[in-house]
This record gives structure tokens, C-alpha cells and sequence, in this order.
């Protein structure tokens, strides 16, 4: 009777979420450049998800042991109580120094085709190794990293269990590769938008449709679509004309540091949309702290659009529906320091 | 049936624990000086227990907007992944700043007599409005706490559900008591001491019996005795003879400091033993990180009594008994930073 029972649901489901799909010209218009996230967590190219290797990432991501001073770890910045940020405009590091630019949200960076404002690492993976080395962030080396480690014995059968083919396993390697692993189920599924866009024509209020309906129209989703809303491509921020320097600090050439093209000056990786209703403050200098004024500010920016007020409420309206599902990451107990671990700087 | 075959148990359990309690020497001889952690915790006078407290208080533990720079938390150095402390010898706060003190563990804090190293908290609410006022740790102040906890919404109707009696919702005072009451479940019970306690015989090996019997015997137990075996009491760290001054500063005057007492100098409250072996380094001064080395110090300063080799493991074989079953704490989902949040300095 229960099969009977969910077979009969899943009939009238389907009806509806079919007759709903074909009979909203609005989802017609737009369902080709987004995509929902996922339920399952993607696997990473050479870098397979296992349960052991899920449970070291997680450790580590929450050690704050990987910094020279043992009191910063990933989850600082990137605060799984927060959305994955921080809410500040640049992050606090070693020595109480800012970081050059506002901390992105780690939540579906799985998905971001390159990772940092700059792109400048591939992957999660070479993104991860990044902070723990910067000396303005966790202020460690790959040495110090690799030793900390290897002086806390409860790492030792942690690493053994999630890469078990070698000797050597400690490595930062291998840090990378499970924290990178870990990250992968960092995603927020199930947000209202991604509950209309799979059927549900109740999930958007009338006011997100219209935010939706004028970000699609106006060009906001040329750079922001796919499954991050954005996370895709780069971009320059100021196609139509410069942001004022504060917003945009003229020191600060994103792309063209890293290529020392003249073209790619203040080209950013298009940031993620995806929960952008708790992630402020917004761009990458981190200087904007209300959505509404950010929206206004990109549309005048980069497609040299003026909104009246009421265009940019139904748009902060929509990407209030881009807010998920958090994943339930409970922090986890950490193996002991003792006698043998390398000591905290100071 | 299930009921017949649980009293069954219940029945061989009972004998079973009888006849340990009685038949072992060593447990009717210490089993007066030691008490078990229940497995409830318990309620705090005028502060009782409710589940919507609770979860304001998870939350604000974990919230680091409590901080003036919003980045550091109570849980920042009283890290749940780390046993409740940070593993470094003082803590670092706002602008980089070290602490005075070592961090003590705020698992099973609620089971000492007063807070802080010199006791000058009289209860956990007390405490816990301390280090968000230190210029040093937190540096904030009661009302910018206030003012960044009203403008977050979300907080809102947290603090109604916490506290459903009053208008004024959102005061320093409240916020005190969450904490102090999400605080009461951060206790550990179950360590093997405890299940040797309450008639388990095979919860201690060898060593750690003949540990627990020097631990009586040579006097620990005199000052570290009750459910957190210390927390109880106050003494003079250099009972019999002075530490180095490293591992007690001269300017450090302890609860001298507090009550301008010559008698009262270089005293502190005994700090519990319960999981010392996850909670390194040791001593008010953090300066000794080998629990073994710890133990002799004790036993030389507090005792006169040299310890040889074969002691001193067996006791830190015994300490190692008090690591209990550690709080499952998912970090909460905080409310978001909007508009109307004051903005964290620097």
C-alpha cells in the first residue's frame, strides 16, 4: 500500500512538473542557461571520493594546526557557519594582516571552472595549498605543513586510510587532494530556484520571477549562468565603464597579474551567485555591503543599464531564491597534539 | 520479551557491578575522592535549560560577529575539534595580541566552582561575557555586542524564543546566559575512569590502576578530587618550593591579582584534569608541553615528592583513563550579515 501510495504520488508529480514545465513560458526562456546543483557531489578527475579521504579533508579543513600559528584553518575564512566566507572585506591572517581581496565562499566552488578571483589555480586541489602557504593568510610552508602533520600521530592512520597505495603518505599532496575532496560536498542543492527550474512552479514568489525575468533580459546571465550562476568564465569588471576606485582598486589588476596581458587587466573569474544573500560584503575588493546597491552598480558597470529601484528589488528578490541547502558538516574531533608536534609560531 | 530479557540484564549487570565494586580494593579505596560525569547535564540555578536557549547559545558560541573584528569566536579558542581549547601556550586575539593565560578547556566547565584561572567569574554567564570584552581577546564592548546582535535579523527571534518573557531581548545579559547554558551540555562523560567508576573493571588497564593508586597515594587527589578531579578548589601553584619563574611568571600574581591578598599570591583554582591528555600545553603559563614532564613538576612542587619514570607514566597512563566521550556539536547555520549590520573593524 505504501508502493502504491508513492507510485500514485510520483504520477501526479510528474503530471505536474511536466505541465508546469511546458505551460511557463517564463522557465521556457530561461532554462537553457542555468542548471540545477546536483544531489550527489561530483567526483574530481583523478582524485576519486572515498570515505576515508572525505574524513581527512575534513580534518584538515578545520585544523587550524595547517597555519604557522596554529589558530587558522580553511574554515576561518571560510566558515561553514557563514555561507563559507567570512562577512568581512578582506580576511584577517597571520599577524593580524588583511588579504589582498574579499574571501569567496568555498560552498559550490566545486563547480567555479577555475578557482581564486584570479584563476590562477585549476582546481580545488592547487587552490587549497594556496592560503596555507600565503604568508598573509595561514603563513605556512609545505615543510612546516608536512611536519605539523607528521608530529600528530592520529594523522598518521588517517592518511594511511585515505591513500593507501603508498609509503610516503604524508605529503602536501595529498593535503591538497583531501581537502579538495572534502570541498566537493560543500554544495547547497534544492535552492528555491533550482526547485522551480526543476518543476515547482510555487518555489518563486511573483517578484523572483520578475527578478528573474529582468535578469535574464537585461544580460545579467551573459556571464552569470550555468549551475554557479556565474563561476564560469572571466570577465572584466567595467565593461561599459570603470567602477570607482574604491570598489575597483587600481592596483589591483586581477587577471592581467597573472597573464601581464594588458587585455586581461581587472579580468575576474565571474564570482558564483549561488547564496549570494549571505556572503556581503560583495566584489572582490569586498566594499559593497548591500546586494541591492550591488546589483545596480554591476548593471550600470558592465552593461550600462540604469535600474529604477523597483528592477533592482525583483532582482535582489531572484537571487534570494539562489540560497540552499547547507551541507551538514559537523566539525570533526581532531587527533591530540603532543609532545612531538611542532610548536605554534609565536 | 524485551522487556523480560532487559531486566535480565539489568539483573547481571547489577551482579556484575556489585561484585567489581566490592571485590576490588583499589575502587572502595578511591571510590569516595572521585565522582563520575552524569550523563545529563545539569540546569543552572535561575537559568534553566530550554531547547530554543540552547540553540541561541550554540549560536552565539560559534558567532565570531561577537568579536570587534568579527573574526574570532568563543570557539576560536575554545575550539570543539580540539577539546575545547587551542593548543597553543596563550591564546591570540584582536590585533595579534596574546592572552595572559593558557586557555582552559571549556569541556565540563560547568562542573567547576568558579571560572577562569583566578576564579574571578563566580559562574559560566559571568565567564562567558569576560573575553568578548577583553581588549586583548575579543575587544568588543556590551553595546557594540548589542548593537551588531540586533542589527542581524536573525538573531531576532532567536533571542524571543530564548528568552519569550521580556521585550528588551537582545541585552548583554542574555547573551551571557545562552552562552552559559549551551555550555552546560559541552561535557564528556563516559571516559574509562568513569565506567571503571561506576564497576566496569576492565575499563583501566594495569598501569592505569596502579597510576590512579599513586595518584591517591603520593596526594594529587588531595587538590584534584570530585567530578572534574580538580575545579573544586583553589591553591597555590608552589606549595612546597617555587616553579621557574617561566613556567610561573613573578608578574602573574593569580588570584593575589583578584583579592590584593599576600596569602592569595601565585593561587589559582586547581584546573581540571578531565581530558588533559588532549588539552597541551600546561600549567596557567602554557609552557610545558610533555603531560609527563607536567606530572613531575606537580608531584616535585605541589608534593615534594620525586616521581621516578616508572610513576610517572603510570600516572599519565592513569590521566590518559580521563578522556571522555566528547559533545556531538554540528556549528550552527548563523543568521547573515546584512545592511544593518555594524561593520566589523578593522
Amino acid at each position: 500500500m505504501q508502493i502504491r501510495f508513492l507510485t500514485y504520488m510520483s504520477i501526479v508529480a510528474l503530471l505536474f512538473s511536466s505541465t508546469t514545465l511546458t505551460a511557463d513560458p517564463l522557465r521556457n526562456h530561461v532554462k537553457d542557461k542555468f542548471a540545477v546543483i546536483p544531489h550527489e557531489p561530483p567526483n574530481l578527475p583523478g582524485n576519486p571520493t572515498t570515505p576515508q579521504k572525505l574524513a581527512l579533508g575534513e580534518m584538515l579543513f578545520f585544523d587550524p594546526r595547517l597555519s604557522v600559528s596554529h589558530s587558522i584553518s580553511c574554515a576561518s575564512c571560510h566558515n561553514l557557519s557563514l555561507a563559507g566566507t567570512d562577512n568581512r572585506s578582506r580576511s584577517l591572517g597571520t599577524a593580524w594582516q588583511q588579504g589582498g581581496r574579499n574571501a569567496p565562499t568555498v560552498l559550490n566552488s566545486v563547480y567555479n571552472f577555475v578557482q581564486f578571483w584570479d584563476g590562477r589555480a585549476a582546481d580545488l586541489a592547487q587552490q587549497a595549498g594556496g592560503p596555507i602557504q600565503n604568508p598573509v593568510e595561514m603563513g605556512s610552508t609545505e615543510q612546516k605543513t608536512v611536519d605539523v602533520l607528521k608530529g600528530i600521530p592520529g594523522y598518521v592512520d588517517a592518511f594511511k586510510a585515505a591513500f593507501p597505495d603508498r609509503d610516503d603518505v604524508i605529503t602536501f599532496d595529498n593535503v591538497e587532494k583531501a581537502i579538495a575532496v572534502f570541498e566537493t560536498i560543500l554544495t547547497t542543492p534544492d535552492a528555491p530556484f533550482d526547485r522551480w527550474l526543476r518543476g515547482d512552479d510555487r518555489a518563486l514568489t511573483q517578484d523572483q520571477k520578475e527578478g528573474l525575468r529582468l535578469f535574464v533580459d537585461k544580460g545579467c546571465s551573459n556571464c552569470h549562468n550555468g549551475v554557479n550562476i556565474g563561476g564560469g568564465t572571466y570577465d572584466r569588471f567595467g565593461v561599459v565603464k570603470a567602477p570607482s576606485s574604491d570598489i575597483r582598486p587600481p592596483d589591483d589588476l586581477g587577471r592581467g597579474a597573472i597573464t601581464h596581458s594588458v587585455s586581461d587587466n581587472y579580468v575576474f573569474k565571474v564570482p558564483t551567485l549561488r547564496n549570494i544573500a549571505l556572503t556581503a560584503p560583495y566584489f572582490h575588493s569586498g566594499q559593497v555591503w548591500d546586494l541591492r546597491q550591488a546589483v545596480k552598480i554591476m548593471s550600470d558597470v558592465q552593461l550600462g543599464v540604469q535600474l529604477t529601484d523597483t528592477e533592482a528589488n525583483q532582482i535582489v528578490a531572484f537571487l534570494n531564491s539562489l540560497t540552499g541547502r547547507p551541507p551538514f558538516v559537523p566539525a570533526p574531533d581532531l587527533p591530540p597534539t603532543v609532545t612531538t608536534t611542532p610548536r605554534p609560531v609565536p
